[in-house]
């Protein structure tokens, strides 16, 4: 096997500094070459006075350069095993070393003609990702972004174009003179011009997409796009596009909402702010113990959407969480889709944000990439107990939803900045397209190599992330043979730590978690027998948080963050939590202004967690039964500050 | 001097390779060696065993590190003074061993808890760009982006956000029972309660601030969160915040828009469209002869608008443009808004999309980084003619307008990815603020050091961008005796190519050129008496487009891009284009589905472009008039693809 672990980092004590540093030589040897190849009958613009005058310089930057090295020393140790605190870790030697060489060159994948090679690059990794996550690569679509917010923002600005697409097909057909049909949720077919705008909103992404091929098939182009632009949202904003749907159906419906597992990241608020769609269109759905969307609760809430005739613009679930890596059932939110188009005639796209937890797709993958049942992965891993059949279920069900992002800068172990953004139906992309105003159509109609900036948000990225997704994905493949299984290795040392948590070594201290992780972040809460309010169990458990802050520094060095579960959102994720408490932790839940509960998170993703020497995980045990000793009687120090995402 | 250009760059053949390679392995080992430091007691994870076995992985890691290396030998040479096809150039090698030393450590700038030092870095390099616009330092706030696309956007995600404040500040005063007075654009002072739709619209940003900070004197907080939360358009969304204008002021006022040079980066219409604005109410603005928005029209407009009670979300004016790098008159378009606020109580926000031109405000900076007058900077740069009086004047206007993109990766010479967004009244960052459901009040109110994440768009990005844009500016500060002077030289440069276009030695071919341009891109056509049909002229510039376009490899090297003018947009700029083409020109402009005048565009950004030897500008010249030779009586050859901005 050509992946061990222990050769794909740098280590933490640098044990394989001499291999990453002759890559980075090598790279910055073979890049002056190239220059010195080209054009070299030019004289050199650097004449020797001036390298004379350059000691002085290099003097410069050098002081310089040397300040911000010893500044940087004072950076967090993401490197090691003792740091369990953020979604960041080590990166693997690929990514660094494929991240410097590529940078050399700085090419902007922004187009193919600013970067020949590394586009190239970024449709392999596209394809990559497609592959495992089981999408087809010859209809799907997908590119790098810099991090996940950008490509969830990208899914719902398209969602919300393929959303409104068949209103503007259907007045774009009327005006025509075109008579389409379609087919509806129910799988039966209707003409386009018998349908109300009920009906048009609700055709699901396949159909309206269908839409828009027939559409150009039927009528001249400039017909076609003169005709759907007039209607769009995107060309009439929303304030006339309310008021022209006002006019033209009656009684405009209300706005539509984004559905979103109540665990769902900070940015869904601020890309529904930003888009226009407004927060108060973010229905957040509750969780059950395992922090997992409720999927009852959504086939209910769909049903009460249905009934107020409220659109569904998106169903966002959640692969991988941010605080607790909890991967929802998108298999049992597929099958609600589907009963929910039989038997109510309403569907809705679904976005998965697995920026998280999307590689972990990577583990249901045999060393020949194919899709492998619970049982060979289980075999593959040499683990008895683990995956289980519905985990399995939940990640393969990623292949039907309609778009994924996914952080190759998170569980791919590359170096920021690196989000990814996957479409299963790459027509999708055409909704959002925008041309420059000088580029031909005859080049708009060519491979994805042209020019990916039509498609996507940003308009400039570099290349070197492409090269470094790229180098890392060829070096360990997406399969339970060699990424997959480091990234299950980490998961058994959450696991394991998960146990260590309920061992009688903690007494008189004993320790409350949430079950054991869908991934490898684990919450939990210190408490003691002498506490008997919840008020001060938060209170030890921010004081233990702070002794095992990053930034701290403390005798053992290892690092966790915090996280607070509150009403309404973790209802369906505490009664076991607040039963252990016991005490006052049932009236202070629901307590109107009730701070919550605090709990302690660590996030086990550091390459070498799963080790036997070093013990990362009894260590973490340790320093955390240490903690709680100094903090119980200590009076409360002030909340150190935390943070979001990372 | 430390700065000499000489000595900041690689170099066209790694003259400074032995400079770059001890940076870089410099910081590697420092690097290896903060590590080792960390936790020294611990053992090693990584076994003798595993050692023997990272033989084979080795072998694999560098097989597809040197595939990678091959591959990327097809890259495009940006760095080389052959190269003036796009906005894409050499970067300096401080910002290399920068971004390398830090990406080392990865720290994500969302927040400083996972990135403490880079955190202050970013914080910084946004008060060194502040300083050198004019801003003050103390009032503005700034930071990086991942580039100038995400800038813009957050620019009108803000000026959005504080367009509409005073509509939920009145009503929320109402609710509250409080009794606000404001200032309006007229200077006098008024009751909120007193003021219509309109006049709310139209109290400016620095009202509109104002409003937000007494409100939250007047109540206690929550009660004002609330108040504010139910009226806000990023709460309610488009359609429920347009029924509820129109129910509570009666007929609601037309969308509000956005006006824009006509010259504007096409992602301006990808903005409005995601934010739900609309295309159709991004309205372009006429340019003049200098491709500079055309000033007059601007007023012409704004007092239409007004007449029809159109509010102006936000008027963009570049600096810069991507196309032609022109300059708006900054100075005249505030002028023109003073105006506006006097004679029609009309004021709108300026946002400056200096993604490219922003850094050629350090040419307005002495040694001592104080502004000099454009007299003081012609001693300065020894040029007797350049910069004139206008240019300085539209220039230090850039301290006046609201907010600004400008990025580090175009004349900053940093790697990708850089961008910055620049505001001048931090208060405005509040409009936009999301916080993280556990991030207490307490933190969210401290320092910006805290938790960036809370008023940026994206949600990680890396520290390694703000560590380049760090030791690039400190080892060549923001004035016209460092790193003015460079961009200053690439100027005189552009000049001079501008000036050779027009020498004798082209004929009988005669070049046609648009005016020396006010930054450094030149945009010109050849044309030939045999021609006499102005589609033969674009056939002949095509063709000699793809003779020298990047990735097709000609004998001489030398790269440049193409542009299309076309009308509306280009119809003040190009009235002396037409008539030195003469013939069919005129009425081929205006005919119906004309393509326009295709010009060849050269961006003159090389460091080493102002060079007597190699003379790039000649070499140029030559190679342009040697491709037009070639090409003039040869079939025209399929377009090839362009691309957008880079």
């Amino acid at each position: 096997m050509t992946n061990s672990i222990n050769s794909r980092f740098l280590g933490p004590k640098g044990e394989n500094s001499a291999l990453l540093s002759d890559l980075i030589s090598t790279a910055l040897a073979d890049y002056v070459g190239w220059r010195r190849r080209y054009q070299p009958r030019d004289p050199s613009p650097i004449h020797d006075g001036d390298l004379l005058d350059t000691c002085t310089d290099r003097g410069s930057i050098k002081a310089s350069f040397l300040e911000l090295l010893g500044r940087l020393h004072g950076s967090v140790p993401f490197f090691s095993g003792h740091y369990n605190a953020h979604m960041l870790s080590e990166q693997s030697i690929a990514a660094q070393a494929g991240y410097f060489a590529a940078m050399l060159y700085n090419p902007n994948n922004i187009s193919s003609e600013v970067s020949p090679v590394t586009t190239i690059l970024e449709i392999e990794v596209a394809k990559q990702l497609a592959e495992m996550v089981g999408y087809d690569p010859q209809r799907s679509w997908g590119h790098l972004t810099s991090g996940g917010t950008i490509a969830n923002f990208e899914a719902l600005w398209i969602a919300r174009n393929v959303l409104y697409h068949p209103v503007a097909a259907a007045g774009a057909a009327k005006e025509l003179g075109v008579d389409l049909s379609v087919s509806l949720p129910d799988g039966s077919r209707a003409r386009v011009r018998d349908l109300d705008l009920w009906q048009l909103l609700n055709l699901g992404s396949t159909a309206a997409l269908d839409l828009w091929d027939t559409l150009w098939d039927c009528a001249a182009r400039p017909s076609v796009e003169d005709a759907l632009r007039a209607r769009s949202l995107s060309t009439l904003g929303y304030q006339d596009y309310s008021r022209r749907l006002s006019a033209e159906f009656g009684d405009p419906l209300p706005p539509g909402v984004v559905l979103a597992t109540a665990t769902g990241h900070y940015s869904w608020e601020k890309i529904v702010r930003a888009l226009g769609i407004g927060a108060n269109q973010l229905v957040l759905l509750p969780v059950d113990q395992f922090c997992r969307m409720d999927t009852l609760a959504l086939w209910q809430k769909v049903v009460e959407l249905s009934a107020r005739r409220v659109p569904i613009m998106a169903c966002v679930a959640v692969c991988g969480s941010t605080e607790e890596s909890a991967i929802d059932r998108l298999d049992e939110i597929i099958a609600v889709r589907e009963m929910a188009e039989r038997k109510l005639g309403v569907t809705f796209q679904i976005h998965a944000d697995a920026c998280y937890g999307g590689y972990a797709a990577a583990i249901t993958r045999g060393a020949d990439n194919e899709r492998q049942s619970a049982k060979q992965i289980r075999a593959a891993l040499g683990d008895p107990s683990w995956p289980t059949e519905e985990w399995v279920r939940s990640v393969t069900a990623l292949e039907k939803v309609d778009s994924i992002s996914i952080d190759p800068h998170k569980l791919g172990y590359a170096p920021y900045p690196a989000g990814a953004f996957l479409l299963k139906d790459r027509r999708a992309r055409e909704l959002v397209a925008v041309d420059p105003p000088y580029l031909v159509p005859a080049a708009s109609d060519s491979s994805d190599s042209v020019f990916l900036g039509r498609f996507i948000f940003e308009g400039s990225k570099p290349g070197a992330s492409a090269a470094a997704a790229w180098l890392n994905h060829q070096t360990a493949p997406l399969n339970n043979s060699a990424h997959g299984r480091l990234i299950a290795s980490t998961i058994a040392a959450a696991h394991r730590f998960h146990s260590n948590l309920a061992s009688p070594s903690f007494a008189p201290f004993q320790v409350i978690s949430l079950p054991p992780p869908d991934i490898n972040v684990v919450c939990f809460l210190v408490t003691h027998p002498s506490l008997t309010s919840l008020d001060a169990v938060n209170t030890l458990n921010e004081s233990i948080y702070a002794e095992l802050s990053p930034n701290r520094g403390n005798a053992a060095g290892y690092m966790i963050s915090r996280t607070r579960l509150t009403s309404p959102a973790y209802d369906g994720a505490v009664p076991a939590v607040l039963t252990a408490l016991g005490g006052d932790a049932k009236s202070y839940w629901t307590m109107k202004g009730s701070e919550g509960i605090v709990m302690l998170r660590a996030t086990i993703m550091n390459p070498f967690a799963n080790a036997e020497r070093p013990d990362y995980m009894g260590g973490l045990a340790a320093a955390i039964r240490d903690a709680a000793v100094r903090c119980l009687n200590k009076p409360a120090t002030v909340r150190p500050p935390s943070l979001a995402s990372a």
